[in-house]
């Protein structure tokens, strides 16, 4: 592994890929916690929470690499870069991601950049924020008779277009969590409409979810854009469709906001609020 | 919530759904961890751990309502009724999950049943297999242009019929895991295959992830059978489909093992082994 490198310079050091789940500190892993805590070097996405950050030593070197959706970010390549360059300082890096880091997160460039410099690297997994959420909320992703399969899928697109299994997600009995799919939101309406998903499917979206400032709603698909403008969603988020509490027996929690469109309101008199309920 | 009590009963305690991740117990959040050590009455799925459970305190009580695939198991009724009469007796209880406790978990049961008693419930939720096996691996579960979506689906059954969407499950680009799908493999394979999945579509399947005794094993669809069969896997295992290091540019740790069937090696002599390859 070291043969590479010219005589007198250090021994390379180690990478450690390491899923820091939604943002509450709490939710780290055990191994998380440890290995922030021996790093020399922190590699930074946006998402990771301050509190995670508190298990760095004093001394650790911190390298902010947040990418912000549709803003300015670090490029891949640098990152990958920066990854190996720490590591052939002889430092241990740690590379913090938000949730786990093979869900959505670029990990494989990474993983690859980094073994092709001869560096270990060492993957931790993490609380995806999809599992984060629904727990947050006591929304179960599966169900033993009716949900027996639930897809993690990604609303983010580069040129408008989503290259997903619309019919799949559209069909009966789907359990699927979108997410990055705020600002794609209408195209993800749209593509599911049209695909064959009803208007009343059960969506729930949490944005900032397992943090202080935590919203959910839940609404249809046909509401969903109302809801995201109503509640103002523009953090991150995860929108889950196909997943109900009633259809598990279960009762809306009192910290989940209802939302339906003041068109949906039938029976109520015209003088209906255009404000979300919050039932 | 304490209005159904009699006059002079203890009041309530309280019921945490813990998942506790994979196995290794530097798996566990930190809230977990937090949870099992203040928990006077421990409620114990099989696929728990012993590293966990040393976390919790000496004097705590630990009840094991481990269900055995196939074999002898507590009814999940059984399970709800004890998680109620330990809360009631004004207990701490931490209803222990491996993994994630709200994939394929039966959570929502226990969580109407306590909550039906007027009884306060947490969800901390865990690493699931998936991600747990994912990263012992070293395998992605997304790529940023190939596969943007992935499913959990449950392979386990009563009657012999997998109610899925093989399909979709089967469509290019697509990746899933398969929990509780060793013993039907088969019929995993008969109905994918039947639904347009190629057989040399990538599987990987991994036995007792991140444990001591995990075994790895990268295959095809088509030698699925006779892998499980080498390697004698009959542990709890995750099925990947549709998921290659190759597609990520990275080649296949040394850990993993790489099984062929004999008629699939060509160009290899006629005396080649039937004992799988190790490559």
């Amino acid at each position: 592994m070291t043969g590479s490198h010219a005589a007198g310079a250090p021994a390379p050091g180690r990478v450690q890929l390491i899923g820091c789940g939604p943002g509450d500190p709490d939710l780290l892993t055990v191994r998380a916690v440890q290995r922030i805590a021996a790093a020399d070097v922190l590699v930074v996405d946006r998402l990771v929470g301050e509190g995670v950050l508190a298990h760095a030593r004093a001394d650790a070197v911190i390298i902010s690499v947040g990418k912000e959706a549709g803003g300015p970010s670090t490029a891949q390549d640098e990152i990958n870069r920066i990854l190996v360059r720490e590591a052939l300082k002889g430092h241990v890096v740690a590379r913090l991601k938000g949730g786990d880091g093979f869900v959505f997160g670029r990990a494989a460039e990474e993983i690859a950049a980094v073994r092709a410099a001869g560096i270990d690297i060492e993957i931790v997994p993490g609380i995806t924020a999809a599992h984060a959420c629904a727990a947050s909320i006591a929304l179960p992703l599966t169900l033993r008779e009716s949900v027996r399969q639930f897809s993690l899928v990604t609303g983010a697109t580069a040129d408008g277009d989503i290259d997903l299994d619309w019919t799949a997600l559209a069909a009966p009995g789907q359990a699927f969590a979108i997410y990055m799919g705020v600002r794609t939101a209408r195209t993800v309406r749209q593509k599911l409409i049209a695909s064959g998903a009803p208007a009343s499917l059960p969506i729930v979206v949490v944005e900032n979810g397992t943090r202080a400032n935590e919203v959910a709603v839940a609404t249809t698909l046909g509401d969903l854009i109302d809801a995201i403008a109503a509640f103002a969603i523009t953090g991150p988020a995860i929108i889950f469709g196909g997943l109900a509490w009633g259809d598990a027996n279960l009762t809306i929690p009192d910290k989940v906001h209802v939302y339906r469109a003041p068109s949906d309101r039938v029976g109520e008199t015209a003088h209906a609020p255009s404000a979300p309920d919050a039932i």
